[in-house]
């Protein structure tokens, strides 16, 4: 295995980018408080956290902006009533899906906007898609990131083929991204392994995002740190859609870079999160997670099994074991 | 980093050794009730697991058997009214703790007892003493295995003296115990690989018992497993003191090996152990577990904080913070 730096070392190549707004507006439809993202964006800058993710750059021609919260659309306006000119060590991001966003009307030139950075989500098949969408951005100025979801379904040749293509592009970071939280830390070391020499060979760096419905969102974004993975997704406490995501608190508490402070974020959770959890917001770890996640499913199913608050676990997993028959 | 087993193939030597009674027992003072008790046996049969651990043997001149459940003591009789003569694949375990158990008095022949291993757990200097206690049981015929606490907190050369004396001993497993969730992976990796250069030299088996505090415990139990540790405690729904253990249904859904089934255990949930969640026994992984895992500290003022109900996490944390200086 390859290695970069030491368990009492720092890589100041590391970057967190907090995703909380973005992933965990999935699970009560981007509808928080401008008091919670205000609080959150001090947070992050407190702790030290090097990019905050304000949501999605969904098209309003898709999308019904009355049903949902707004950061579903992340308005340049909607994040300077937070961030004003940002003059801060914090960079804005936001993550625009392959054929959900009209990146072309939306997203304008970087010099007008508070985004620094554009994050383009993908399937391994709609990879062109992207790529057109990072050509666009990159124009425009911004920092961009292709992140493959679903890894887990993707077979080695296309990947292969993928980090190729995406390689020879203008993208700045390419992320790993466990979507269903399916994968062991045996199988993302070899996946990083795969992204880093495609990073090395083509100059680009490497990102992670988790899911943990194994209980392994934590273990497997630092295992692949180690290995030289960069750019790493956590939200606090795991928000995030179905199982969530790696905690902030946990990645803070490990990493060694003196520009990162857990206490900020311990206050926020006390504060800010456990209202949410109090007003009945539901995400993390629980067994229909597991489930769906060993059998490397989408989490719909196992959504769906909490929302309607039942516990027959054992039936579940013969419904969605049966599925995949 | 050595390597036994691939994840598609199953390993014959691994044994799951379900602790739940026993360290479960930690968290409601060993109150279970038959029924849990006795549910828990046959789920374990059905699941395929190896190894049950009725509780400790804890000596009845120091612990005042009206304080606790019956599970402290484990006496036979006790035992038999669950199992019977316990005709099955699934053997049974008890442990013995260094200096709190009358074993000369209270661990009798084998042949009359319906134990089959006993554990000793040891801290790093009274490992005599365990090993008097290990030749003892040894003697009267048990399989026996010495746990080494809190190694997190044991520097490397004593360490070694610790693995040379065991070895030379007549103890068949030695366990690696994280006892305060404080190690990460590559940690734990380094410490397996100690152990088991140990194991090799004197024909010993490895086992591994982790704790949850930074969402670790099954991610470290894989990971050592993978390197050729064998014996792995678990317990249902990851029940035990402070962040818990690693889960068994975690454990069961990466294990390749036929004889072991997920649904078992599903159902367990199920009926019981939501039951006493809903009953108001607590445990598993939240914020000052993880605070006090980073810190490499006994999670008794963790265990407090949330009795208390305390949710100031970041007082919490300058609290522990401070008493390391």
């Amino acid at each position: 295995m390859k290695k970069k730096g030491e368990l009492v070392s720092f890589r100041p190549d590391i970057k967190i980018v907090d995703c909380t707004i973005r992933d965990g507006g999935l699970v009560n439809n981007f509808e928080f408080t401008d008091d919670f993202v205000k609080e959150l964006y001090q947070t992050n800058i407190q702790c030290g956290i090097d990019y905050m993710e304000f949501g999605y750059k969904a098209s309003k021609k898709i999308f019904d902006v009355d049903k949902f919260g707004k950061w579903k659309f992340c308005n340049d306006d909607d994040i300077r009533a937070i961030v004003g000119d940002n003059d801060t060590g914090l960079k804005i991001s936001i993550m625009a899906d392959v054929g959900r966003t009209d990146f072309k009307n939306d997203i304008t030139d970087r010099i007008n906007s508070p985004v620094d950075m554009v994050r383009v989500a993908t399937y391994i098949n709609t990879i062109p898609a992207a790529l057109e969408m990072v050509e666009h951005c990159n124009k425009k100025g911004y920092e961009t990131t292709i992140n493959i979801m679903a890894v887990s379904k993707a077979n080695d040749p296309d990947l292969d083929d993928a980090l190729e293509l995406i390689g020879k592009s203008c993208v700045d970071t390419v992320y790993l991204v466990d979507s269903y939280g399916s994968l062991y830390p045996e199988q993302m070391r070899r996946l990083a392994g795969k992204y880093l020499e495609a990073a090395d060979k083509y100059n680009k760096k490497i990102g992670i995002h988790a899911h943990n419905n194994q209980q392994l969102a934590f273990a497997n974004t630092i295992e692949t740190l180690t290995m030289g993975v960069s750019y790493l997704d956590s939200t606090v406490s795991g928000m995030g859609r179905g199982a969530g995501n790696c905690p902030t608190e946990l990645l803070l508490g490990f990493l060694k870079n003196p520009k990162y402070d857990i206490a900020p974020v311990l206050k926020f959770i006390e504060t800010q999160i456990k209202k949410l959890k109090d007003d009945g917001v539901i995400w993390g770890y629980d067994i229909p997670y597991l489930l769906t996640g060993r059998l490397n499913q989408h989490p719909r199913d196992a959504i769906q099994f909490i929302a309607d608050k039942r516990t027959d676990y054992s039936s579940f997993y013969q419904y969605i074991f049966d599925k995949d028959i």
